[in-house]
């Protein structure tokens, strides 16, 4: 028996492969606009490029890297290219993998403080520097009653929050197939999953009318809980909206937060995407009335250069999310936990292990600070608002919706047939790919720019292409 | 303005961060140790090393890396230390490490098909890999009726099924507070989780007598299915386990996995840890009866050196799941998704995001062959088995289970306080960690041997330790 066991990488090999890694994500980045955004594969295409059986004897690892560029590109939709502007950003960066790298040498779980000290304080003490650099509010700090947690991803956080909240109606006595929740018709499909996955009712979910610029209407909710309450339904949770998919429309949080109050549900606020632009001052008003929330959720992995997954969920009293969570066998019973002085994240989430993710997060406000933060979701902000000028004055489109921040919808005057060979005829071109959504029953196209690899020319490069097209 | 935004780590910053990062994983590794397995911390004291406020201007990476040795390390518990002989193995890897640096740099986004093809495609094909090299039944192969997912966590992949058993319970006309799950008193807390989560009644969990082995008695179980149903309760998921958290007990799936379905139930089998020596034929016993199970999670990140995080979960029909699961907003709708000839994987899971995982376990499978992840599964097996013997041997000292695969579960035949006593003995030295459960209402210790560096002379090193404190 050879001291070091046979087949596991060595240090030494895990130096030599790792900077053959590290360069070849290098070189992708350099080379990223190169791809089509969205590869021409036919479903069933990648796996026909996979030998049907596993290996039995070790491959050498110039194979594996090379299955990069012969089986993964040319399969991959390419969510780091510069055209990307589908969906919501996803945007990684440099310090986010690196702490990535960290994190998996590490490996270790933080589902007790006791199994992940540092992975545990980082964790709260990041988030809460979040509370000052996002300028929210002081309720969600862990130093008081409250704190934050970091997530896969947005739905798991308000599946969390929905949990808390359904115990707490639970707790005063409503019956489960009594619960109702509510929000406008275009908040994230992660509630109704959600409210699915926590055994309420289909039926009690209210998708509730928007005013013309897709916001909720408060008395569009008004009227919904006072219908329901009257038919003897329990409101258990609100959940508003600071930038909705479709539109980055914002819910009315001033005027919702009290309405949720005064009918005792628990005030959940969804700012996935767009959360992460209060990192500017001047893009601060859209959270006023957070301080009537009691959790609120926003995504560093998506617009806020922190590798995927980092959703960070607050709240505002943690003891209904723990109580709600926090199930104790023998096996998990330490001294740590029991002295009352420590938070274990686990009671804080679905999944009982977690990984180092607050490294990522650390990582990148660290490298880019505060001001470089603000610079590139300024950049963005300014590159969408200069493509919102040109389609406004191009008399072939018009926008669907007030543009905002870094998303511009839009179509063609000529209607919903012509808004999508529009649509189409972008994509096909394999330079930039864009996604749709319905806005007030028509088909509106959706600028999203947030790839960290856009710049000026490729906004420019947009443009020309939709000009040529339309 | 510059052609390249100014804060934007650049692809050969990122090649001489990487290196450096690189490096420094290679040297945590190759000097892990030298760490006492959990630190000496107060609670608290990690953010007291850290500063108050986020940082208004970038900071040089040189002093990112070294708060890694400041602030990390001394807070961390080394879960690849080869003295790690707590909970089960997380156990990582060389190659699960490279193949989450590449999954990090494309940061694609796997919700659906379109997507990210070759995350998709890889991830079904690798899962089918799976039913190969460990032996399992042929209905979780994607290319029938069934298929594989990977998950961040067996809790997470436990509701899932639990989810799709309750919507196929509630469409047959079952009422949800009629509901009931199945399990021993010894399965793993995350089917409670789950269950609460779900929106089970607390009191409609039934946790199960055990044999002598701690397996569930199947007669336990046919007596609470007849006293439910004669109740008028509804038996919704039996969960089964290959290889329990406290001890490695086997449910007796032939027996368990017919009164299941007699019964009606969906028939979860859950094998987080024991799952993956089942790379071994010689370790397939325990998944015997495993053909009719509706549902099967087994962890590669527990014992299979896949980094965290790698659940995979396995349905013999995929339609349940994803009709408990799928909820289809408009600006999600796309041609492939409606041509029904893809996976779309948001649909097998509680989050919409979900990053190329399945690159971990196609690096890990490649880089230790079948051959290779026997041989340390064999290694690990052989190791507990000698320590076992000693333990056996040792007049003041007896095994307080069966030793099984990885595991070895003891205590001092004086009884719970020296137990206890010896336990903490253990642990104070610094040089091991283990973590105790309770068995037949004593107190036991169990040694876990899974972490990648732990070599005979670190079990020689622990028996030595026992030996000296018992």
């Amino acid at each position: 028996m050879a001291d070091r066991p046979p087949y596991h990488m060595t240090p030494d090999e895990f130096r030599r492969w790792g900077r053959a890694v590290v360069d070849w994500v290098a070189d992708y980045w350099a080379t990223v606009e190169r791809h089509r955004v969205v590869p021409e594969v036919e479903p069933g295409e990648v796996r026909s490029w996979l030998p049907p059986a596993p290996p039995e004897a070790p491959e050498p690892f110039e194979e594996v890297l090379a299955d990069l560029d012969r089986v993964v590109l040319p399969g991959t939709t390419h969510w780091q290219h510069p055209g990307f502007h589908a969906y919501f950003p996803a945007n990684t960066s440099g310090p986010g993998v690196l702490a990535d790298i960290v994190s998996g040498g590490l490996a270790t779980q933080g589902m007790l403080w006791q199994t992940g000290p540092a992975l545990t304080e980082v964790e709260a003490h990041v988030l809460d520097w979040l509370v000052d650099l996002l300028g929210l509010p002081e309720r969600f700090r862990s130093t008081g009653a409250g704190g934050g947690v970091i997530q896969d991803s947005a739905s798991s956080a308000t599946l969390c929050a929905l949990v808390a909240a359904r115990e707490r109606a639970l707790a005063r006595g409503a019956a489960l197939d009594r619960l109702v929740v509510y929000s406008s018709e275009h908040a994230h499909s992660s509630l109704e999953k959600g409210a699915r996955v926590a055994g309420l009712r289909p039926e009690n979910v209210r998708l509730l009318d928007v005013d013309d610029t897709f916001a909720l209407r408060p008395d569009a909710l008004e009227a919904a809980i006072e219908a329901d309450t009257a038919a003897g339904l329990v409101p258990c949770l609100v959940m508003a909206t600071i930038g909705t998919t479709s539109s980055l429309a914002v819910d009315p949080l001033p005027a919702v937060g009290p309405i949720a109050a005064r009918a005792g549900a628990w005030f959940h606020v969804d700012g996935a995407m767009a959360g992460s632009a209060a990192v500017c001052p001047e893009h601060r008003d859209q959270q006023a009335g957070l301080e009537h929330a009691d959790s609120y959720v926003f995504n560093p992995h998506k617009w806020l250069f922190t590798t995927f997954d980092c959703s960070c969920l607050f709240v505002a009293d943690r003891a209904p999310l723990v109580e709600a969570l926090s199930i104790l066998p023998e096996y998990l019973r330490n001294a740590a936990s029991e002295s009352g002085r420590v938070v274990d994240y686990r009671d804080w989430q679905i999944p009982l292990g977690r990984r180092f993710r607050a490294l990522k997060l650390w990582f990148v406000l660290r490298w880019y600070g505060a001001e470089g933060l603000r610079h590139h979701v300024r950049e963005h902000v300014r590159l969408a608002g200069e493509l919102a000028g040109r389609i406004e004055r191009d008399p072939r489109l018009e926008l669907a919706a007030p543009a905002r921040l870094n998303l511009v919808c839009f179509r063609h005057v000529d209607g919903d047939e012509a808004t999508q060979r529009l649509h189409e005829a972008l994509n096909a071109t394999g330079r930039v790919y864009l996604t749709h959504t319905r806005l007030a029953g028509r088909y509106v196209v959706r600028a999203a720019i947030g790839a960290w690899t856009t710049e000026q020319r490729h906004v420019d490069a947009l443009w020309e292409l939709i000009d040529e097209l339309a």
